[in-house]
């Protein structure tokens, strides 16, 4: 019966894990929709407005997916959304693009770990949840224009190449930093990422594993490495 | 040969008159995503935020739909587009929301005009760009929900709606200012809208039938007074 009693719980925690993964990535993608088109009504010329503008649509297109899901686990968006509202906002408040190639950069930065981000935590979801990121995730990479812009940028002012380092640098630190704050508040998140449910020898307040953890956010530091030498920045 | 000339003559007019049109509408849509997201972004909760910035994404559809028949016709979307930033951008900038509800009636009035007006000019289109204006009208009319918030807002403080009334007003000012600088500067697009071809009476520089088009002006402003009464408000 005890055992019995502790599948229960470990499922029920998984399930939690589930929802707070879906309320984490739908806030962040709804935020993430708003962030882009603010950069993009910064833009002089009207074709890059609707380009990054039209990374901002794909970015709601994900939300409304997400938030789908959430519907169908009978959760409420909002409330499933909520507790990663202070970390996501703090994310972008620090963050704040100064120029254009900023914004170029951030829209890469982040379609790019959203994307890796998706592939490493599909393997942990149940079929129908995965299925949904595998379908985000498909639509991903629409930032790739980016590439040329900053190449050209770069091209026309190699001085231009430090300053996006530093700045790639700054918004993958701060990710990480919010990142760390959403692990250490949700306990069913971070055990999810950790897959690793608790044990019967491991207290009921015990996180997940910060091992674990600490590898995902190293695969992801490792594929951003990639894709920063690809925008011609070494990082 | 005169008549032959005058022909191609009223064939280019009329061709200019189109392009005109697809310019307006495609800024008057790209410029409708930016501000309406940005008031989607001053929503206090989570549910209307997603609701109104729905409604900016469908309008970054519609953009893409003119963007396509503009390309469509070897033409350079930058450039048919830049006539109207003025104007377009002058209307924004002189009816900028104060708080949401003046955000939802600008939603609801602004597509509700659009709607209008796309129904009102596809009549004088050719077919391809016929079908496309009526592709864009069938996406309309998603701003409804507006209909309803703003009746509960009413009931919870009837004061409410003299001030709505009067923004909705202003709106309808404003857009009519707007409309009538465009047709004064753009003569293809007012004979188009006017629907009358130069008669070779006509001075080459004489502008379209200010009848026609303040007939078309009326009309609209029948709708909108229809629409006004819908949400509760006296216009």
């Amino acid at each position: 019966v005890t055992g019995e009693r502790l599948d229960r719980a470990d499922a029920e925690t998984t399930a939690d894990g589930v929802l707070d993964l879906l309320g984490l990535m739908a806030y962040a993608q709804l935020v993430a929709f708003f962030e882009l088109t603010d950069d993009a009504a910064s833009a002089i010329s009207l074709a890059d407005k609707a380009a990054l503008a039209e990374l901002a649509v794909a970015e709601f297109g994900h939300f409304r997916l997400l938030r789908r899901r959430i519907v169908e686990l009978n959760a409420d968006p909002e409330g499933v959304m909520q507790p990663f509202v202070a970390a996501v906002d703090a994310f972008h408040a620090r963050t704040a693009p100064s120029d254009w190639l900023e914004s170029l950069i951030k829209a890469y930065v982040g379609d790019g770990i959203a994307a890796d981000f998706y592939e490493v935590v599909a393997g942990l979801l149940d079929t129908p949840t995965q299925a949904l990121v595998l379908e985000v995730l498909s639509d991903s990479g629409r930032s790739t224009f980016v590439i040329e812009r900053i190449r050209a940028a770069i091209a026309a002012d190699p001085r231009v190449a430090g300053r996006l380092a530093l700045w790639a640098r700054r918004l993958v630190g701060e990710a990480s930093a919010q990142a760390q704050r959403v692990a250490a508040e949700r306990e069913p998140l971070a055990r999810l990422l950790a897959s690793s449910p608790p044990s019967e020898l491991e207290s009921a307040n015990a996180p997940g594993q910060p091992g674990d953890i600490g590898r995902m956010f190293a695969r992801l530091a490792d594929a951003h490495t990639a894709r920063m030498a690809q925008l011609g920045l070494s990082d």
